[in-house]
């Protein structure tokens, strides 16, 4: 049985991740932190992680990213790996993730979703052999909420693939104003907004006369918890040391 | 027998509505013109109408928005129907084909193929009932050597939905400046290149829980001169005034 | 202030309504029905329409279709006008629908979303005009649960098609058993199941070097929801007849 | 200087390939063979391999599989490399390539298109991690006077993915006769046709509340003839032995 802690526990990434372990065999939450340990909960909830009194195997954080620095010291006071699931993580904070992780396991990726990150292991394997013939393009879709663009994500995977490329290639968000081709080095990042779209994002490689298109569709925010808690049950056996999605992608580490 | 005189004759689109019409029924090039008239060809080639001994019963013309003017003023001359599938045309010469039509029956319309404006009639019978509840976001696709950009396809699409909307668009081109939620009066306009592309239209329209998107897909450049002919069929039955290919469209006047 | 019946409170899909209405200004729920009159509820709940005491405007039917027949008898004893969202009704059922038209309002639509019915009413403007020189295929997709196939919402979307089509297609399934070129009569309607997919419809137009393709997307089920309570609001206000979505979307009456 | 022997120099894929030839820098084709030697050409043109003069490094085979064979033995007899890009070939035809193969370097893949091989790459670095929570499903595209059904490049896709499965999938074209769920070992194949669509394949692996999809777009059939091309140059330099696109793709052996 695996006992987790959860940190954010009120906000609606913890109220996803609480339905889905109660459905799953051999997971259990035994604590909560929260900003709000007054409200109602079916296990004690804490202000600070360094209150719990219950024994854990790994903490679970989608909490706010100004809470995770004293969660990180106390992950380390109490010798438990932590999942950091919570993002807009700063230089900083990920300083932070970088020295908690010599003392503890720490896993940390910019998007949490099982999906993406296979996304990013298909994209790397075949940038390389299309870099050269075929220009790459990006559109990734939002809901009409959304403030920030292009999404972290979509800089996620624009980076993860010139990360392989040869030659970088530079990001492009508008050609409107420019009226000339299009230059090899560019790659053009189109963003649509629009009712309550989840979240799509599709990398075309356009060449002479075949295109490929590789496509993620979010349904529900449910898949960055669900990563979350793979990403759990993978850290909780792990030495000491940082961690992210894609070892759970390369190694094949799912549970 | 539709006799056709053929503008621009040794141009790509000339060549291609050559190769259109030799596996058509009914319809034969009597003569060309073109501002190379020297070189081979199966029918006679002039420099300028006025020189064509040849009777017609209709001039279809792929040239060069430079040599629109005088073509027209060629055609009212001979009393000829004509179709303008030349790009690029300004103000001046929309007055001079607006003046044309009054004395003879012209036909121009911003895209030519069939397919496009099948698209605008569906998007002008949905708009007026999605206008208030879904956003509305396109997204344009194009080869890599296009220099323009939106493509003028794109703003046609985009004009069509206005003129039906009751609170007017504003078009967006780039989203990634600016930290806000989506605004209900934008109409965000995407643009995609790459490799070799013929072209690709997508209108969203993103609601509450549902999505509906409309796409055009161009797979060579010869629809345009198989709307063309379609358009002359349809206009050497005409009396003289201004056509479109919505006439075509609405009235299904599809030969 | 729209006060409603809701009969089959208690399903998931009468919970959607109670969510939605709760969050809408002038609509109010007065009763409900439900074969588990003592589940706990926000209004009183009764087993039958019969029972209820509550003044009321329209009853909303999301039950099960063994429930329908005697909720018309009780709907056209009160005098209330009926919005049957229930699915799977037989022939005996629509000819229960047609009677009760003439006593009373009744609104019923195979597929109660916005969505579906501007889809059908976009496909039934263009299929008259590229029927004779384009292929029509559909293509469907939905979670892996669902064991019907094709879903009803594609047989009406091919119906929807059909209807408006000189000559009738037949509808194609499978393509692998006979090694023949596409005849033009044939509609194909393609199936696929997988994960979580809430529902997805495809209507795909294919000539001569373009391509039209027309997509809805459901996100979720609360559109049929959605669509029903805008099928309440309109049907309040209507004298008795039979009423379906498409009233809804060519006379643009949505509240 | 690549000298290269064009077999099936006249028909449409070897005229495809002079084309390409045309224009590239380093490839000349020396001479050609065909059924139809009499044909005009701007080089010599011969029946059989065996009567070819001028001195070579590569053979392409775009030919007819029933010319297959003789050509093999023509090749081995000159010692020189073959790219059999020829479609068709049946168990013997592959025994032979085999045979050959001991003496000659021999290069033949079931789809000769860099994109569709480069997929098959990608779909196998994400199968092994998907198999277990998502759904394999594939829809394929093509023109309506394609006969066969499902495409072999579907069928080489999802034999690529069945390859490395642990629990091996099988088939389904038509799910209409049966009323029940998915089941987790299908692998659904659909089949669209229509117009000049030159050819689509799409993976989609659906999980819950997130969808992986893998596009291919044909836009012509000059992607077989570069592709042959890049094999050609690739060939040329390799000791007697099988070879396919797989290993230009996975050593980025590319041209």
């Amino acid at each position: 049985m695996l006992r987790i802690i959860l940190s954010g526990c009120h906000g609606k990434m913890g109220q996803a991740l609480q339905r889905l372990i109660a459905v799953k065999e051999g997971l259990t939450v035994v604590a909560g932190v929260d900003k709000q340990p007054e409200l109602p909960s079916d296990f004690p909830v804490y202000t600070f992680l360094s209150e719990v009194k219950e024994a854990a195997d790994v903490v679970i954080d989608f909490s706010h990213f100004s809470a995770v620095e004293r969660l990180l010291t106390d992950c380390k006071a109490k010798n438990l790996p932590v999942v950091v699931a919570t993002t807009g993580l700063d230089e900083h904070l990920k300083n932070c993730l970088q020295e908690a992780s010599e003392v503890i396991p720490v896993f940390y990726s910019a998007n949490m979703s099982l999906g993406i990150n296979v996304l990013i292991k298909a994209l790397q394997a075949v940038t390389p052999i299309l870099e050269e013939d075929f220009d790459i393009e990006m559109i990734e879709k939002h809901h009409n909420q959304k403030k920030d663009a292009p999404s972290g994500t979509a800089l996620l995977l624009a980076d993860s693939i010139n990360a392989v490329c040869q030659e970088k290639k530079s990001y492009v968000y508008d050609r409107t104003p420019k009226d000339e081709a299009r230059a090899t080095s560019e790659l053009g990042i189109s963003v649509v907004r629009g009712g309550t779209i989840p979240g799509e994002h599709i990398v075309i490689y356009a060449g002479e006369d075949e295109i490929l298109e590789f496509k993620h569709t979010a349904l529900s925010r449910n898949i960055f918890a669900k990563g979350a808690l793979q990403a759990a049950v993978f850290l909780a056996k792990q030495p000491a040391g940082q961690y992210q999605m894609a070892d759970l992608v390369n190694a094949n580490n799912l549970e």
